[in-house]
Parts: structure tokens; C-alpha cells; sequence
């Protein structure tokens, strides 16, 4: 199957239509079934597309157990207790923590927990046991003295599973889970602090009155009632359709489960069709409340959902996430160490890209939405970093997650006005007049579209000075040694020494104010110079903070910006003439 | 709000709940407004969650546009072509190739293309235009002399990009449209390869009935006909809702558009939220019939919605994608190229990762599986690569996607003996007994939970050697020299030197087979062997090929398996026997 990709095909014939389907064929689809072909909902009348979610489900990460055993190299001892911490400071409740009776490092890691004080008092454990007596009972050994903890059974149910791989019926499955079910409940006792969660795993894949009778018939066994309530949870272990179909899978199982009062209905979506967080919304939508995944999507193959991303998407919709992301740059660090797996740079929320806008349209928009925004803030009363948010193009404030805006704005040749302006005034206190950032987006766009890189804030400004603030001092015309003097009424004279081309001659001129005095010293020595526009303002707070000047002139009869820099106000739009007329 | 990361509270007293609803509050959540409180779709009878996709949509590849805007370093021209012909090789046919106005290197490009015979006679490009008359200027300017191509004119539409970055009202937003429309219409003139496209941007936040007189009076401007349709475009700009409600805006305005049958429904997801791919797979259930996007998801923050997953995606239900995706790794590492951002490992069906199984669980299952994937194939009469595929975990044959088997199981402490079992067999030709697979799996688990480490397929077949295949040289019983003999029926002598913790001594013994006969002459020399299995093989084709024997020994009381290899099924044999007295 592995041949060259196929070259197109021959020219449209005349009078083909515009819209020609694609032509194919070159993969082997006939190979698939379609999920419908698959599993059958019962026909329900189904109420989840007009739900809305209105609170937090109970979050389980299962990073220790399902996303370990994924990783390449699990953690170790130190990875295990630094993830564990983490995820106990991010608020989380119940925590999976191994699958003790896979291997000895799992093991032990749950017998460390079990010493007193290792487990916050309001955190309860997880540990996974397939439904094999010997394996249940070195999982009982592994919680042995612990206080709460919930043991979580499963097996898989869904047909391919059962014929290949466990090689028993529907009824042999079925019975697999009772003996497996009864056998935790009778090492349990009377532990108070135990309780139990089944997962059918594949539920996505299993008929869905199968998945119920299973269902039903673990709660019964193990008596759940509303004070002691079980936990089932129904995977998506494999993704195989729209997602969609799970939210009907969800709300099937919710409407029709036996004792759901006394069911914690939970779900475990995966990503292989990259649609583990939209199952996962849709399965709250459909009656779900709890949903268990990883950081920042962990897991075998594609990963289980993504935590983090679910609970922002909570968060930006105005739900409280019940998790504290406040610092998700120090999350993603701790993760990345203990999985020793890079989070992706579009990565929702935490990709070092993702509150980055490279193009002049969004940068513009950016800008503008931005200063909305402040002004909005103003006007509550409120910090900025407590107003209502609604900045185009960027869903969530930067600020919730301790992420600084420095990234939000990067320029390159897809950059316009916007952006540049944008980062002349946060990175260096340039506030430019408009028709200035378009003759300056000009340069920029020349040198980008030249190098094409990436143009760095401090380039930017390096560039900015050597176009605009040097010119002053890199032209044809040097003004070496000036003074000016209020002679009268609105009037002032300017006296300077001007090097035009090499030549030095002393020249002056008066006007109703010191540039105007300055055009006529620079019409003496043969520049014509008209002041079409004039800016200036300081580039920081207080005294001692250096002035900056932005003029446009009309030189020679050619139109141009210049810009000067000094402590000095009059200096500064001295220069900034000077630079105008050497542009 | 970059505060440390909130410690957990103190312990729940005795008598809480089992189930306690996490408590939070440290995220800012009240600052957003839930997409119901920002966008009302008007009701009405949705048909989209029991609608199926039978085919595949017409695909547009947005890489060198809205891809190229979100890159740190934009294409250089040798990139783009390379995007460009990578596109056209894997079948798509409505390309979009720039943004001609927003750069010279976009212009230049667009101008190549317009070049004879460089673009492909059923290829159609797409230019990208903001409403702004000496913008579309340009744009036409850029596609002077191309034969086909779609003027794509965007304006966003939404209420915050109207008002703070556009400064108007609805209808000054409409007659900005509207003008727009009339320039493209004018100068597109009789041009009979010039198509429009019309996006209004943002269009999953504008109120619907605005979008529809917007899109209506876009449609009837540009007289659109059946035989001459116009592409209306409805992005989802940013996402702020759950897949479900953006299905529901597609559907509403596939409900209600005027000449619908000249309407070519396009939709353009983005990935906010993490839901991109099931915001365009609701979309095509709901009626879209054409999707905007780029290869492995590039594009502004999170990206565009990805091509590739939504083709495969289609291919594993079945759905012929209308793409050649058959070389999946030379397609990722083309886009890595032109990208300079890597393919995430866990990224559906293109990562490294997302074939392999570490866990033991999985690992038994995909090997069964594979086997009774093999026997189906067999027979059904056809091979393997073109039988019905339906093996657990792996939701799409490697092979489709031109990757071979070797990295789909891999080995490390999470693992179990199906993995090793099937790393030793297709890596080295080791087809280990059930018993010696759970014996050697243990010696596995004891060197990766030492070293906390994966086993690479080598690495495991040394320790196999190191285990069992070199223990006749290795431990404290040494045969240095022997030979057999048939010396009547059902009759074999054995005799050789054993050197047994340094002592030397000749030893006989007669059996009848050979293996018996040496058992006999071990047991004069004061080991008691019973071999209780025997299993032989080839480990590879044709005479010369090793062959490989593997023996269950009880020795002195204690049972061991032992494993030999040789030319000579004989010295496999013995050397078996050897191996397992040794151990």
C-alpha cells in the first residue's frame, strides 16, 4: 500500500463544471465498517444538543495510570510523587494512581501512599484491577491501611474484544464481570472507605442493551445507593465515530441505567479521531458527571482527553473549572518533566503559540480590542485583570493563566500596522501617529519580506531607530551647534550650523515658535521644509524620562515622517525635523 | 492572577459524602459570557445528530494562506512550491495559495502560478481579499492571466469586530460587504474562470439572521446559478461554544439561504477549544459541503481545523477520503519541512506514537488480533493489507498509511508477555511457548522496573540470549564433547564430557530419543532432569536456516525452561536441555 503518492490527473475537458468532486480511490476504505454498522443506539428521543453545562464534573486524572502506561519510559518514584503532588495542588479530588498488580514500581508507589499523611484528607485514590481473582487480591493488598480508596474494575465488553480476545460469549463475559465484581465486594468487607467503579471497557464499541445488563447488574451486586454510590464509567476506548454518537451512547445509558440516584455516570473519552474533548462535552451534555483523562492529553496512542483543556473551555464559557490553572506555565513544566513529552505548541490554552498573532489583520484587531478593553476596566473601576473579557481573537485573557501579553503580538512579513505599532508601544513606549506605522510598516514589511524570519520586539525598536531616531545624525544634513531664543510675541528665532553634503555654513530663521524658526534657517540654506503634522510625549513616567517627537514634513515637495529622541522636549523635535528632512 | 498554585484544603471531617463536588474558585470565571448569552440560534427541528457523512466533502487546503499568516517564519518561495505540489499530489483541487495584498512575497507567488502549466488543469487556486477597494485591486492585479481561480472576499461580521475594530453598525458592516462584492463583480467582469467566495468572518459569533441577510444579498449580487455557484464560507473564526451549537448555526443557514442549489456551503473550524475536528464533522452532518483547513492542523493560535485527521477519519467509516494519505510519514515530514514545526507524537494517525502499544493489556490483545486478522485474510483469499480490518486498539491499519508493524508494540515496565511474545517472534523468529513467555516476561519486568526504562526490540532479544540461548556455555554444567547414537529401534545411546563445577567426567545413558538418552546420562552424573515440553522451530526459511528448541525441565524439583539454538535441530536440542539445567 505504501506506493508513491499519486500524481493528479489530466486537464478538465472544456465545459466541465466548476465544481468537480474530488476524484480518489487511492486508499483501501472499503476495508472500514462504518460505526453505525457498529452499534445501534434504541431509538430515544435525545435531549442533549439544547443542554447547557452549567458546574464542573468530577475531574479524575488517570496521568499514573493510563497516561504511565503509555509513556515510553514511566515515571519513576520521584516523577510518580511530583505528578501526584501536582495534581493534588490543581484541586483535583480523586486521583487514579496505578494499576498495582501490572508491576512492582506500580505497587509500591500505592503502599507509599498508604503511609499516614501521604494522601491530603480530602483526596481520595483510584487503583485499576482487571477482573482476575489474583490480580484483585494483590490490588486489595496494594490499599491495604489506606483510607479511601475506590477500586476500579473493568473488562472489556465490546464484541471483537470478547470473541478475540477473551475468546467467551456475551454470557461468558457477563459472568467474567460478576465473579470479578463479587470478589471485590467480599475483600472489601466493611471497609467504609472503599468504594467501587466498574468500567465496561470498549463501551463505545458494545451493544448498548449489553453495556446496560452489565451495568445493572454490577450496582446490584455491589447494593449502590445514593449514600455509598457507585461509579460507572463508560470509555471511548478507541474513538470510532462522530462524536455524536457518543453523546447518544451517554445519554442512552443515563436515561435507562437502574438505581441512577446511586451512579456516578462517568466517562473516559480518547483522541483517535481528535475528538476526545468534543466526546467528552457531548457526554456532559448527555448526563455525564465525572470525566476522567490526562494533562494536557497523556496517553496510549492519540491520548485520553485533555483535562486541561476541558476545564479552560469550562472556565471561558463562565463556569468555575474547580481546578486551579493559574499558573498552567508551571503545570506544563511539571508534565513535561514527569512524561518526558513535549506539549505541542498549538497545544489549546498551553501551546507556547497559541496567544500569538503573527498577522497584521489580527494584530490590528488585537490592538484595537485591547484598548477597548482597558478603557472598559476604567470605567468599572476594576483592574484590567478583573473585567469582563472580550478581546477579538483571543478567547481567553492571557492574564488567568499567569501568562504575561509580551507573546501575544509577533511580527513577521504576514504583520502589518497593527502589530508593529503594538510592540513599539508595549516593548518600548513608542506610541506612533497612524500614517507613521504605515510608512513604517513599509521598512518592516522590506526587511521580512527580505529575511523572511521573524522580526524580535528589540529588532523592531533597532530598526525603528535606525530608520527614524538616528537620522538625525546619518543623513546629508547634520545640524552641528544650534540655539534658539524667545525674541518677542509668538516669535522666535533659530540660529544653527548646518553641514549640507560636507559644505558648513551658519544659518538662521524666525518663526511663531522654534520649528517654525527652524524651517526658515533650513529655507535659508536651501531646504524647504513644511511641518504637515506634529507629535510628541513622553517615553516614561516623571522627570528625567526622555521625550519623544514625531513630525511629518513636506521636504523638497516629498512627504515624510521623522522621529527624535531626547530628555530634552525641544531637542527631541528638533531631531525629529532633521530626521524628516534626511529621510 | 499568577499566584502560586492553591495548596488543597484541610481534611473532610467524618461524615462527609463520598462523592464531594471539588471545590475551587480560584479562576476568574465570572469575566466570560457563555456562547448562549452571546449568540441565539433561532429554534427550529435540527436534523444534523441523526444525519450520517457518505461522502467526502470537497477538501480546500488553507496551508498557504491562513497556515502561512501563523507562522513564526513564513514560507520562503522554494517552500511554498513545495506546499503547493504537495497539495496537488495528494489530490486536493481547490488550493488556496495567498493573501496577494498583504505582501510582495504573496503577490510574487500568486504571480508564479499564473505561469503556463504550473498549476494543473483541475486545479483551482483561491485568493484571499479583505473588502477594501485597492486591496481587491491588487488581488485581481495577482491573478491576471490565471485560467481558474475563486476570489475568496472576506469582512468579519460579529458584534465586538463591527464595533471595535471595524467602528460600525450592522448595516454600515452590509454596505462595506456589499460594496466589496460589487468591486470583485466588476472587475472580475466576463472573466469566465473567475469564481467568488464570501466568508463572513467570525461567523460562528454574528447572529444568524445578520449572517443570512449578509450571505443572501451577497449571493444575489453576484447572480449565483447553478452553473456558476458561489462558495459561502462560514468560519469559526475563534471557538467559543461546544461542537454542537456550531452544527446548529451551519444547519440554520443551510435551512434558510436563498438559491441554495448556487450555494456551495463551506465551513473553516479553528481549535480553540480542542474541538475543531467535530465542530467540521457536526458541520458536514448538518449540510456544510465543503471544508476549509490545513495539513496536520497549522494555522493562527491552536490552528485550523486539520485535513488529515478529518480524511482519515472519514477512510476508517468506510468513506473513501478522496485524498492519497498512503504515504503518511513522507506527507508529515513535507509539512515539517515547509512548517519548521514538528507533528505532535501523540497527533492523530501522523504521530509516532499513536500506533504503539506499551501496556500489556493492549499489547495481548493487538496480537491476538493481528493473528486472527491473518487467519480472516487467508481465508477470505486475499492478503492481509486488503482483508476487512477490525483489530483491537488499532483503529486504522498502519499499512494504509505506508507504515510497517515494527513500532506498534513496544516494551517497557508497563508491558506484559503478549508484547514480548510478539517482538520476539516478528524482530528475531522466536515463537516462545505460553509458559516460557510468562517465565521470560518476569525476567523483562525485573530489568525495566530496575532501570525504570523501554526495551528496544534488540535489547530484548539479548536478554532472550543472554537468559536462555547461551546458558549451555554459560552456567556451572558443561558439555564439552558428545555424540549419539541409533543403536536399535526405539533405542539412542548418548555420551559425553560434562564438566559439572569444574570436575570432569564422561557420562552415558540410553533413552529412546536422543534428548531421553541424555537425560539419562545427566542423571549418572547426579542431575535429575524430566523434560516435561518440548517445542522445536525453524527461525527462518530454507535449509542453513537456524533452528530453535525450546524444553520444559523439571531438574532436581525444580522446573525451568531452557532454549538452544542451532543448524542442527539435534545441538538446538540438547543445548535446550543444557540451558534449562543451567538456569
Amino acid at each position: 500500500m505504501n506506493h508513491a503518492l499519486r500524481t493528479p490527473a489530466g486537464p478538465v475537458p472544456d465545459g466541465a463544471p466548476f465544481w468537480n468532486p474530488q476524484r480518489g480511490g487511492s486508499m483501501p476504505s472499503h476495508r472500514y465498517r462504518p460505526a453505525h454498522q457498529r452499534v445501534t443506539v434504541p431509538d430515544f428521543d435525545r435531549s442533549w444538543p439544547t443542554a447547557r453545562i452549567t458546574e464542573a464534573p468530577l475531574w479524575v486524572p488517570v496521568d499514573l495510570r493510563d497516561g504511565n502506561q503509555a509513556l515510553a519510559e514511566p515515571m519513576d518514584p520521584a516523577r510518580k510523587r511530583r505528578m501526584f503532588d501536582l495534581l493534588v495542588a490543581m484541586g483535583f479530588k480523586e486521583i487514579e494512581v496505578g494499576y498495582p498488580s501490572a508491576s512492582q514500581a506500580d505497587f509500591d508507589f500505592v503502599r507509599d501512599l498508604a503511609e499516614p499523611g501521604a494522601v491530603p484528607g480530602d483526596v481520595t485514590i483510584v487503583v485499576f484491577t482487571p477482573a482476575i481473582p489474583e490480580l484483585i487480591e494483590r490490588t486489595f493488598a496494594s490499599i491495604e491501611g489506606v483510607e479511601r480508596a475506590v477500586v476500579h474494575l473493568y473488562t472489556a465488553t465490546a464484541p471483537v474484544w470478547r470473541e478475540v480476545v477473551l475468546g467467551r460469549d456475551r454470557d461468558g463475559v457477563h459472568r467474567l464481570v460478576m465473579d470479578g465484581a463479587a470478589h471485590v465486594a467480599r475483600l472489601a468487607g466493611d471497609r467504609p472507605g472503599v468504594r467501587f467503579q466498574f468500567s465496561p471497557e470498549v463501551f463505545n464499541q458494545t451493544e448498548p442493551e449489553y453495556a446496560l445488563r452489565v451495568c445493572d447488574d454490577v450496582t446490584a451486586l455491589w447494593d449502590a445507593s445514593p449514600d455509598r454510590p457507585v461509579v460507572l464509567n463508560l470509555p471511548a476506548t478507541v474513538e470510532i465515530a462522530t462524536p455524536n454518537l457518543y453523546a447518544d451512547q451517554i445519554e442512552f445509558m443515563h436515561r435507562h441505567l437502574a438505581r441512577r440516584d446511586a451512579v456516578i455516570l462517568s466517562v473516559h473519552p480518547h483522541n483517535d479521531r481528535g475528538t476526545g474533548v468534543a466526546c467528552a462535552e457531548l457526554a456532559l451534555l448527555a448526563g455525564a458527571q465525572r470525566v476522567e483523562g490526562c494533562l494536557f492529553g497523556n496517553g496510549e496512542r492519540t491520548g485520553n482527553v485533555d483535562l486541561v483543556t476541558l476545564a479552560l473551555n469550562l472556565h471561558t464559557q463562565g463556569v468555575d473549572p474547580r481546578l486551579d490553572l493559574s499558573d498552567i506555565d508551571e503545570i506544563r513544566r511539571t508534565v513535561e518533566h514527569c512524561n518526558r513529552l513535549p506539549v505541542p505548541d498549538r497545544h489549546p490554552y498551553a501551546g507556547a503559540l497559541v496567544h500569538t498573532a503573527f498577522s497584521g489583520t489580527h494584530q490590528d484587531a488585537i490592538r484595537k480590542g485591547m484598548a477597548h478593553h482597558a478603557a472598559r476596566a476604567a470605567d468599572l473601576g476594576v483592574p484590567a485583570a478583573e473585567a469582563p473579557w472580550d478581546v477579538p481573537y483571543l478567547p481567553i485573557d492571557p492574564a488567568d493563566l499567569g501568562r504575561s501579553y509580551e507573546a501575544v503580538i509577533r511580527v513577521n512579513s504576514q504583520s502589518g500596522k497593527g502589530g508593529i505599532a503594538y510592540l513599539l508601544q508595549t516593548e518600548h513606549g513608542l506610541d506612533l501617529p497612524r500614517r507613521l506605522q504605515i510608512e513604517f510598516a513599509k521598512a518592516v514589511q522590506r526587511e521580512t519580506d527580505g529575511s523572511g524570519a521573524e522580526m524580535t520586539a528589540k529588532e523592531l525598536g533597532d530598526l525603528f531607530r535606525t530608520e527614524y531616531l538616528d537620522r538625525a545624525d546619518t543623513g546629508p544634513v547634520q545640524l552641528t551647534g544650534w540655539r534658539t531664543a524667545h525674541t518677542g510675541p509668538e516669535r522666535h528665532d533659530f540660529t544653527g550650523t548646518l553641514r549640507i553634503d560636507g559644505r558648513e555654513g551658519e544659518y538662521s530663521g524666525s518663526g511663531n515658535g522654534p520649528l517654525s524658526a527652524l524651517t526658515a534657517a533650513l529655507g535659508a540654506a536651501g531646504i524647504r521644509v513644511d511641518v504637515l503634522d506634529y507629535v510628541e510625549h513622553a517615553t516614561g513616567p516623571g522627570q528625567g524620562a526622555a521625550a519623544v517627537a514625531y513630525v511629518e514634513c513636506r521636504v523638497n515637495g516629498v512627504t515624510r515622517w521623522g522621529a527624535g529622541q531626547d530628555t530634552s522636549v525641544l531637542t527631541a523635535s528638533i531631531r525629529a525635523v532633521l530626521s524628516a528632512v534626511n529621510r
